[in-house]
């Protein structure tokens, strides 16, 4: 029991110590996030910034995340692993992190847009899925009939 | 013991015997759909299906899922309440529900499109955030020079 409890308390300390190794990356990626928005806003520019290509630690994660917030939208994908789509307490700001079928971290990136591609249907799936809707209302009519 | 199993049996079969309630609502809506669809792609026009305006059982429900079927994409909206956006197994056709604070349903729709509204980010709340971000970052900057 005691063993478990101090077990916590090293990981957890390891942990917070683990959240204050950053890069200095935070600030300039987040002065970028603020120039890619304002670009947004005028003249409807889209930017990505990819967190991997980035020397980035996780005491960086840590203040870009405190300085973006959460926002309202959290959505998830689940093709070849799994994506997660959040919409930060900045809108127009967006984070998109892909793992692969095991968890593990693909990707991370920063979208600002006012809406990141990757939650629109695309027109040849919805193609495909006009003729597919049409096969199983057959299908249930010459059931029912 | 015995009439707890008792009572969820009770309450299972009530449960299948609901699924099975349905108005006949279920085929002209699937019709609708379909029909939305082909108008997406042909011209681009968006169509919202309200499913609480029609007459519409669980029966109803449960036969549209079947047909329609599960998507790739799940998101959630906290705002006011929480609303959940899912696209279906036909690419374009998604199913948007609405419930208040305490979990009741607000509104079910059924939205033929490669994107719903609600999805995007709104450029007035991007213009705030844009604001709201510059505040942040010389309050950041302030705390650490």
């Amino acid at each position: 029991m005691s063993t478990n409890s101090d077990n916590l308390h090293g990981r957890e300390a390891v942990d917070l110590l683990k959240s204050h190794i950053s890069t200095g990356n935070a600030r300039p990626v987040l002065q970028e996030i603020h120039a890619a928005l304002e670009a947004l806003l005028a003249t409807g520019t889209t930017s990505t910034i990819d967190l991997g290509a980035i020397p980035f630690g996780p005491g960086d994660e840590r203040l870009l995340d405190e300085v973006l917030g959460k926002g309202e939208l959290s959505a998830t994908l689940d093709v070849l692993g799994t994506s997660h789509v959040e919409e930060t307490g900045i809108p127009g700001v967006w984070r998109i992190d892909h793992f692969d079928q095991n968890g593990e971290t693909l990707s991370r990136f920063v979208e600002v847009t006012f809406l990141p591609e990757i939650l629109k249907t695309q027109r040849a799936d919805a193609e495909a899925g006009l003729a597919r809707l049409a096969i199983r209302l057959e299908e249930h009519d010459s059931r029912t009939h």
